[in-house]
């Protein structure tokens, strides 16, 4: 695989010593060459992190230049001392950066254990380590990537490169976690960068609808954490922009297919979440349609998502329509019984309102031989739909998220 | 324990089949020798099954005479002709108990898998016999307790004597499941029964706030199921009653005294079910106070309660506090931070929104050896207070709840 990164970035993952595993790459940070368009969308928990609050009074700006990320702790419910840390965080990359990079354009992620301030002097080690190997290069940006996971199993990145006008723009997104999914571990952290010249409104009015149908749009146990974040650089750095274009403008066309493949690669990172929750053995995909509007499908995709019953049913690839329909039933928006369709890994299950007989065993192989399982859902006439992704219910969560003793 | 049961009811609970297990009860039936007032309150799920449909129709009334139940089928799901064996079960009953008993006067429940017909030959037979077989003793009682039970491991029942106005009254509860805790079991279920003379209005008022604090306030995975039933028959023929009494009217004083004890019984049968839960080691008692509205405090109660990492937390003895502020945090209701405070089995854990020292293994130690683990969140400085009972998340119930196949 090569990779075709934005032009303008530069990358660097190492290990500090914030996390206990030695040689575990724990702080990251991410240099734009030229001040970038940065927007972001954040946790809605109102038990919200340090690095969060740093973000939030940062973003929208046009003057972005570096992010600084660190996992092994969160930096969330740590009080005051928490938020100086967030600031020095930033501080010591603005200084480490380069005397063009002021501390106010500085972004920071954190992710990791809730509640214990930050180790300062193993960071500010690392941060200054972390801008010495800065690099353009796909390892420097895959050792980045690296350097934001916790618990994840795996490395989750995407790449998109698109023609707009005529001009090759890029797209490189870095995603961790899944909700809350290990022991005191929070967060789901994403970072979007892009080469393409755009001015932070219209920035934000892309990224919050991608957000929306991907990263809101994916649930493990549905708990919130305190420190989600996702962010987008855009630094204009793309070969090709003229100096007569007008800054940060996307013409109408340009904008649907940057918005478009905006979605499709948020899409693609928010799905190699909940597949890499501990102890996940499928990916469910919840598509739900005929509701009366988008937010009534989300309300009962969701709901259907969060039951338990239907996640333990899935772990064990039983086609237990019944748990489905009833969880449909008391999510709240109106439901059409008598229209009501459910169709699981294209075996239709239940029409009309009434169960139909089907080859169950066939059903339930499908499940076990397929990671994803997929549930059609429709609940009337209406135009309303959406998609929705998670995770089984395995022994292995159970056990994982019980078995660690504070 | 010698029961003292409410005076004009008989009770039967026989096997008639509908169960695979053998010689286990599956049919009960109560009769009333006066008509009864009857309210109910039904589940929420617009999924709803056939039998909710029925006793929707027939309450509130003043003239009930008996409630027929049967475990092992939820006859729900089950479409028209559900619908017609539901009616069929009324006119059964009605005509096994006698000339004086119509068919409208019987009110009916069921629980067990969803999606079957009911296998009405066995029900026939089996109501038949249940009528010969009533009688007042407390035996008859705990039979027909038994008949209620699906996948519960315990009996559920509780009894109140009360005096009002210098005249003995008796309640008597008899309860079952928790939420969709089996493979395709459905419904809570619960009958309570009081030979108070209370008219239909009354008895609404006073049963719908005492579910609201008992029945709707556990919860095992949040999943609604299609039958929750909670009936209340009261036949005013406790001794005493005078004729003169205007019938069904409860002096101010002694509606209080009744509200409080039904509210008492029903919190008592409540808390019986979520502990009974397949898996379940623990009851997770969540008191949540300070909150700007009642609502507001039952929504982050429920919140708590449904965590999975908050349940998975209780299952290992794990004082997690950070699952159990984040879980406040993103539960809707505005929380002050400054004021945030938990208590853990009486161990504060975090205090003026900061965590706070304290012994680790100490806290552990009493939530492995205590069956209920207390939650106490102090969200901030308003009236707003509740508390919600749920069971914790274990190894087992997922074990139980996926390795059952269609």
């Amino acid at each position: 695989m090569s990779l075709d990164l934005p032009l303008g970035f530069r990358f660097a993952g190492i290990s500090c010593g914030i996390k206990q595993q030695a040689d575990t790459r724990d702080i990251s940070l991410i240099l734009s060459d030229a001040p970038a368009c940065a927007v972001g969308v954040y946790t809605q928990n109102q038990v919200v992190a340090a690095p969060v609050l740093a973000c939030r009074r940062r973003t929208p700006t046009s003057q972005a230049r570096a992010v600084v990320v660190n996992s092994g702790n969160a930096n969330a419910c740590t009080g005051s001392v928490g938020e100086r840390d967030a600031q020095r965080m930033c501080a010591l990359a603005a200084s480490a950066c380069g005397a063009d990079v002021g501390e106010q354009q500085v972004l920071v992620m954190s992710t990791g254990v809730i509640g214990h301030t930050l180790p300062m002097d193993c960071i500010e080690r690392g941060i200054q380590r972390a801008a010495e190997e800065l690099d353009t290069s796909e390892t420097a940006f895959l050792n980045a990537a690296d350097g934001f996971l916790t618990t994840d199993v795996n490395r989750k990145i995407a790449t998109r490169t698109i023609s707009l006008d005529g001009r090759t723009v890029r797209l490189a997104g870095i995603a961790k976690g899944a909700g809350m999914i290990g022991p005191n571990m929070a967060t789901m952290l994403c970072l979007i960068l892009t080469d393409a010249d755009i001015d932070p409104e219209t920035a934000h009015r892309l990224l919050q609808p991608a957000v929306d149908r991907s990263f809101n749009s994916i649930s493990v146990e549905g708990h919130t954490s305190t420190n989600d974040t996702v962010l987008m650089l855009a630094n204009g750095l793309a070969a090709g922009s003229t100096s007569t274009d007008a800054r940060g403008s996307l013409s109408a066309a340009d904008e649907s297919t940057f918005a478009r493949e905006l979605n499709d690669l948020c899409v693609e990172l928010a799905k190699q979440i909940p597949v890499d929750g501990e102890g996940a053995a499928h990916l469910i995909e919840v598509n739900v349609s005929g509701a009366a509007t988008q937010g009534d499908a989300e309300t009962i995709a969701r709901c259907v998502a969060s039951s338990n019953l239907v996640k333990t049913a899935v772990y064990g690839n039983d086609p237990n329509w019944g748990r489905i329909v009833s969880a449909a039933g008391y999510a709240g928006p109106a439901i059409e019984m008598s229209q009501l369709q459910l169709i699981l890994n294209n075996v239709k299950l239940f029409d009309q309102g009434e169960p139909i007989a089907f080859d169950a065993s066939h059903a339930s192989r499908s499940m076990r031989d397929q990671q994803t399982v997929v549930i059609e859902l429709v609940v009337g006439s209406g135009p309303g739909k959406c998609t929705h992704w998670t995770s089984d219910l395995s022994v292995e969560y159970v056990r994982f998220n019980s078995e660690y003793t504070t």
